[in-house]
Parts: structure tokens; C-alpha cells; sequence
């Protein structure tokens, strides 16, 4: 990503130098909204939802946190004595993660994870972060991705947001559109701005739970617990799918 | 201006109603800036800086509000016992200012004033309302329409930003780019854009005091005091100019 497109970990980075910052989501039918709130992503434990912190206190052995931010769940993790590596896409924002004290933080896509990177025991997509799998092709390709880098008894602790629960008849009409050309009703595309900062255009996805369950099947996950809370956001643990016809079964045929 | 175009009265609407909102200012070189506290155009009096509450403090007899936004200096005066008309392009803006009480407002551009509309002793144009008058020349124009329907001894009290007191490249750039194509330094092109709703694009001028000498001279303006606090703003207040060769001049040849 080069620097004039860091547009979020710019704001990030901003807010942490308290040069202000709002950033500007900008959706490609024209919708933005400004996200007036960065000071939400330095939250301390305290301060978060009580399902995302009933998520984080699930996180057990080698901690992976994609699109860490500002750092805050690898910051707690990492305080109670997990070994965790933050990845992010935008430089800016994992140098804030390194200002913050995150010892490990990697300038790195999701799609960039390989091999080298470890063998991860819990996974974190909080704030929203299921998103960033794109797609439906794209959040299974990951989740297959993701189910070969992490150990066999591994979890995945994401924060999602269901789109259907909105009566704003702009976001109903988006969804419509997007089903028309043969999207996810709540496949955003969108590009974040901020001052002279931004983002190419990339799709941000959000899901109902029952499209959660059909994206899941058979990627090597399932789901294990939900945790929901007042709003149209929820938590969901995926957990490794037990292999079916394994050794046992094949012994007593 | 039409409802999907009413993008900045939609987001003090619904600050009123409780409806969140944050305003994007886009700017025509891509720089966007987000209007984290709109809560501040519905700030009473106590909460102002200390030259915003001088310069008010001067208004006397019947007061044109421009560009009235929320409505806190009308409502302000208003509550004084002074007669004051606000005038707005936004229908949102003027709903507003009606539902927060002000008796006298209007949907109305500052360049549809007419003779109908009154005469006026103090013009406010203040939260940086000079901008309105968009360039040089429209200064120039609005303000020689402003001297023919305003009283002889009538005042102007403007907030007027110095974009010349800024150290950001961006900015400076943008200065420089504006020059270049034979406009005012601080002459900016910008939108605003709220959810799905987005204005035209339009002038929005900012000028340093040499420059508002400039535009004043010959208007039938001149200006009478200037009030300056610690930012980028300044307050002017402009007072008709004295007819110079006039019936005393004459009499003596």
C-alpha cells in the first residue's frame, strides 16, 4: 500500500498523535459516512462490547490478529502473556501498532499469510474485521487458507456485521442492487478517505448468520459459539471441523 | 436545492433529532475533511469564542442572518427582543431553525434578495459565512447588493477564515493550484456530502485581511473593526461608507 493510500492507519495514526482525524467511508453508490469515533479503536477492555470481550477472553496459544488497527485486542493479549502477531495491510497503522508496544506486527495482507508466518491457535477478525475477506469465493478461499497455517484444534473469534438489520432504505436499496449483479446483499464497495489520503476501491463484507453457515461449510470450520449483543453486530467462534471418515472409522470397516 | 441535494441541512437535522451525523467537506484536488462536531452550531452563547460573542454582541435593529445553518445566532438575538430574518439555501436548515424557534426564516439564497425581502441594519454572516460569497467578484457583487438593502448606518458581521495561516502541504498546494488557474488563494471548490446525500459543487471563499481590503473597496462597504481570537478566523465588521463628494461638497464649489 503506498503511503497516499493509507488512508485509515493514517487517521489512526493521527488520532494517536492527536492531530485529530475523522475518516470518511465512501460507498460506490455515493453513500459516505464518517466514522466519528477513532478514539474506539485505542479503547481499553473496560470500555468494549460485552460479547467482544467475551470473544477475546476465549483467544488461547499463538495469537494471529488480521487487520489489528490501532492494536487494542493485541495489545490486551500480548499484556496477558500471549505470544500474538498483528498483520496489517497499511504501514501506518502497524507503526502505530509498534508505538503502542505490539512486539510483533507485520506489514501483510491476509492473502500475503504463509507458511513462515507460524502455525496460529486462535485467530482474530474483531472490529468488524470478517469483512475483509471480500466475498463469498473470497471468505472461503480464506477460511481454507487459514485452516492450513493454524493447529488442529484451532479458533476463529470474528466480529460480524449483519446488514439486513437496518430499516435505512439506502442500505436496503444497496443490497438490492448488489444481489442484482450477482453480489452478496451486503458485499460493500467501498474506498476510505481521509485529508489527501485514500484506499483503492475494495469490497467489505458483511453477513446474516445463515450466510455465515454457507460460506463456512466445508472450509475445514464450523461454527462453534455465537455471541450476540444489542446492535446488528455479533461474535462468532469457528472452530477446526473434525475430520468425518478419519483413521477410527476407517478401522472399523 | 432540491432533497438529495440538501446534504449539510440533513446533517444538522438529524445531530437535532438525535440521528448521529457527521458532514464530509470534499474538496475538488480529493482532500476530504469530516465535520466531527456539528453539536457546535447548536452551541448557545457561553459556549462561543470570546470574538464570536463580541461580534454579535454589536448586532442592533432589524438583523439578516445568512446562511443561518442551526440557528444559534439567530436564536440567540431573537431571544434578545431584536427582529431578525434567517435566510438559508437548505430547506433542512430552515426546518430547523423553525422547529428551534425562530420566528423569521427562509429558504433563500443570499443572491435572491430583494427589496421585498426588507431593510436591514446588521448582516450576519458569521461560522465563517463570508465563504458564501464564493469569489472576488461575487464578493464584490452580494456585497453592493447588501449596501442597497441594508440602512445607512447599517453593519456587516463576518467570521472570515485566513487559509494562509496553515502549514499543511496540502493546503498550501491547493493555494498555489488556485492561483494558477487565476482564482483567490483560498477560493476553494468543495462539496458536502452527508449518507446519500451530496450538494453541487460550489465556491467557498476564504481570504486573509489585505485580500478583504481588497474585495471591500468601492462596495459601499468599508471596514470599521476587525476581532481576532487565537485560530485561523477572524471576525470583521464592515460599516456603509460615508458618500464622499456628497450634498456638503457640492454646496461649497
Amino acid at each position: 500500500m503506498r503511503q497516499q493510500q493509507d488512508a485509515f492507519g493514517r487517521a489512526l495514526l493521527d488520532t494517536h498523535l492527536h492531530r485529530g482525524g475523522c475518516a470518511v467511508i465512501e460507498r460506490d453508490d455515493g453513500y459516505v459516512d464518517s466514522d466519528r469515533s477513532l478514539e474506539t479503536y485505542f479503547a481499553g477492555y473496560a470500555k468494549w462490547a460485552r460479547p467482544e470481550q467475551q470473544a477475546v477472553q476465549r483467544a488461547k496459544g499463538r495469537v494471529l490478529d488480521i487487520g489489528a488497527g490501532a492494536g487494542r485486542h493485541s495489545l490486551y493479549l500480548q499484556n496477558k502473556g500471549l505470544r500474538v502477531t498483528a498483520i496489517d495491510v497499511s504501514p501506518a497503522a502497524v507503526e502505530l501498532c509498534r508505538l503502542r508496544g505490539i512486539k510483533d506486527a507485520r506489514v501483510k495482507a491476509l492473502a500475503q499469510l504463509n507458511a513462515k508466518d507460524g502455525k496460529f491457535d486462535t485467530v482474530l477478525m474483531l472490529g468488524n474485521n470478517f469483512g475483509l475477506f471480500g466475498s463469498f469465493n473470497g471468505a472461503r478461499r480464506l477460511l481454507k487458507k487459514l485452516a492450513s497455517c493454524t493447529s488442529a484444534d484451532a479458533q476463529l473469534l470474528a466480529e460480524i456485521l449483519d446488514p439486513y438489520k437496518t430499516t435505512d432504505p439506502s442500505h436496503l436499496a444497496y443490497h438490492k442492487r448488489n444481489r442484482r449483479r450477482g453480489r452478496m446483499g451486503g458485499q460493500l464497495r467501498i474506498r476510505v478517505r481521509y485529508k489527501q489520503y485514500v484506499t483503492p476501491w475494495f469490497d467489505y463484507l458483511f453477513v446474516s448468520e445463515p450466510e455465515l453457515r454457507r460460506i463456512v461449510a466445508g472450509t475445514g470450520w464450523e461454527i462453534g459459539d455465537l455471541f450476540r449483543g444489542d446492535g446488528p453486530t455479533y461474535f462468532a467462534r469457528l472452530v477446526k471441523t473434525k475430520r468425518q471418515g478419519g483413521l477410527r472409522t476407517l478401522v472399523k470397516r
